[in-house]
Formats: structure tokens, sequence, C-alpha cells
């Protein structure tokens, strides 16, 4: 899947021929991200560990940056489609149990995990973490999409807002705060969402009809 | 107001004879976060900036992360306390617009940002994050726990749940996602919660009186 976001320079796909060496860089990348972070992986490291030579890394993606940036571009041109179980709690709330799967085993998170600690630093890895994000969020929208359809969640919800949030506090915990987070609070997160949803506090601004103000 | 946690060796209160010299050299910390981020901060550059010296710094604080954790307590240690509008979405609401305000400000927001990446490359900046960010949201419970006694939230609300969870769209959007935030978005995210609490989806486990399965 390609973003239609135009690619820096370094990141553009370089094209069939060469999809294999493209697939080993990426794959040292990660493997480096997960050993040793960001600030200390250098494109010497993915030279020695993908088997390309260091002046084609430099020639084709530019710097360690461009190098990133591809890495996340490739890990976003996957064939994942979010849950369809036939109920939007139940929707949301595997969505939520899988990034709760995905950031429980340390080997499998260390990779994504370097990601989002680049982005702090380097501005290139913020830009492409934000299209990836953005792409698989997208992906998710069909989830509350569904949802209308079924008549489970008014027309004009905003599906986009829905899906991070159901994310969203398990993110905070895992990147912000640094707390734990288990299949309960995924599946809070998911009851929480599902029940805002349907009583339209998800509903586009134009959809509302008054700023809600319970209490006043 | 102290961490009920024991401080790690180099975070301890040097006493009141030096609150001074802890101040100083807190303030050359965060204007050498905002300056130049975590991993370039060195303890020559806090010295210089403290007018406290190198061999004082290390004797006391151990090392650039002990500095960094000390930082972190200190900043905890403000009078703040979260709003009292009379009624939960009000209140939720000032508490989400107060994360939009404080990050929109590059200047003001440059220092709190670096301790979160930072977390990505210290233990102990992670620790230190985590009990700043446990005890700030401690003191929000409040907003939720008045909602209860009010009769706007259910007995048995988790109120440390329902403050994170109206935050974390706006973080997740901040710190992973790298996409903007805005008082609309601020807005949604405390509408979202007030009515998912109201509704009773942030009932603690023992509260609830079977996991809700709408559509099901």
């Amino acid at each position: 899947m390609e973003t239609d976001q135009t690619p820096p320079p370094g990141s553009r796909r370089p094209g069939g021929r060469t999809a294999r060496t493209r697939a080993a860089v990426r794959d040292a990348v990660l493997t480096g991200l997960a050993e040793h972070g960001y600030p200390a992986l250098t494109v010497e490291y993915v030279a020695e560990h993908s088997g390309v030579h260091k002046t084609t890394l430099y020639r084709r993606w530019g710097s360690l940056e461009g190098l990133l940036a591809d890495a996340l571009v490739l890990a976003g041109e996957d064939s994942w489609t979010p849950p369809d179980t036939g109920s939007l709690e139940r929707d949301l709330r595997a969505l939520a149990r899988e990034v709760v799967d995905s950031f429980s085993d340390p080997a499998a998170s260390a990779a994504p995990t370097a990601f989002v600690g680049a982005a702090f630093q380097s501005e290139r890895a913020a830009d492409a973490l934000r299209a990836f994000y953005t792409e698989r969020f997208t992906r998710c929208e069909v989830v509350v999409e569904r949802a209308v359809a079924r008549g489970e969640a008014p027309e004009g919800t905003d599906a986009g807002a829905a899906v991070r949030a159901v994310s969203a506090p398990l993110f905070l915990r895992l990147f912000v705060t640094r707390e734990p987070v288990d299949t309960a609070l995924a599946d809070q997160s998911a009851r929480a969402t599902a029940t805002a949803v349907a009583a339209g506090a998800y509903l586009t601004p134009s959809n509302l009809a008054e700023p809600a103000e319970p209490g006043s």
C-alpha cells in the first residue's frame, strides 16, 4: 500500500528489482532499533547486518533518518485489516487488545517503541510516524462505519476520533506515563468508547445540535 | 508535595539551606532540555548554567539521569489543583484544554516534551515520569469524585481511568501519532469521557454487573 504523501527522497521505493534489498535493509534497521535504539543506530550497523554496502545505503536512502523513514513506510505496507465481529464494542475491544498484546512482548515491541522514541529527536522520523499512524487509523475507521450501517452509532460519527480514542489510554500509559497496560484496561477503553459513540459524543461538530453541557 | 515513593539517591531533597541551589540546577536542566533535548544535555551544561560546580552536581545528583529525575520531582512539587466548575464535563474540558494550551506553546512545551522523550532512553527518567504523572492524575481524581457526590456519575467509577482517558487522545497525537491537537479535540474528548462516565462505562470491574456487550 502506497501512502498518498510524496515520499522524501531517501524513502522512495527503489523498485521491484531491489525489493529484496529494501526488505533486507528494513530488517537490519528494525533489528538495530530493537537492539540499540535510535540514537545508537548507525548506517554502519545497517550495512553490516543487511549485507548492503554503506555507499549504496547513502546513495539510496540519504541518511540514517531516510533508512528509518523507509522502514516505517515498508512496515505500513501490510495487509492488516481491522476485526469484524458484528458488534462495535467487540471490534473496538479487539483493536485495543491488539495494542496490549503487541506491546506486552518485549522483543516484538522494541522496534515500534524505538520508532516512537526516534520521533522525539528527528523531524523526519516524526513525519514518517504520522504518515504510518494516519494510514493505520484510516484503515480502522471501517469498524465505526459498519456500526453506523448497523444502527449502533449515529450518522455523522467522527470515526477517526473514535478509533484513536480507544487506543489512546493504552498509548498514554505505554509511552507517556509509563504505567502498565492489560486486557482489562483494553476492555474498559472499548466499553467507554462504544458507549460514547452510541450516545453521539463523537458526532462531528456540524452534526452536534449544541455543545453538550451536562449539569449546567 | 512529596511523592510517597522513596526517591533515588541522586534526587533526594538536599534540604532547606540548599533549596535555591536545587532550584537553580533544576532551571538549568529545564533550559538545557528545551534547548538541546535529553541525549545532548550534559552535566557540564548544567554546571555552567546553574553556577553549581560539576563535582557538586555529581556528588549530590550522581549523574545526568539523577539531575533529570530530580528536576521532575521538583516540577511535581507545585500547588496546581484541578478545575472545579460544578459540572463534570466542564471540569474535564478544562483539564483537556490545559493539555492543549501547555503543548501549543513551543517554548513552554520543549522541556516537558524532552522529559517524555528521555524516558525512551533512560529507565530512571521513565521511573521519574511515572511518579510525576501518577501523582498528577491522582490530584485530578477529585473532579470525578465531586461528580459522584453530585450524582452526575455512579458510585464505583474508576476516577483514575476517567481522568487519564480525557487527556489520552491529546497525548496520543502529541507524542505518538504526531498529529495536531486543538480546543475542539479537547472538547470532544471531554464530551466523550463525561458521557461514558455518566453511563457507567468506567465502573470498576467489581461494580460492573456484567461485561457490556452492545449489539450481541
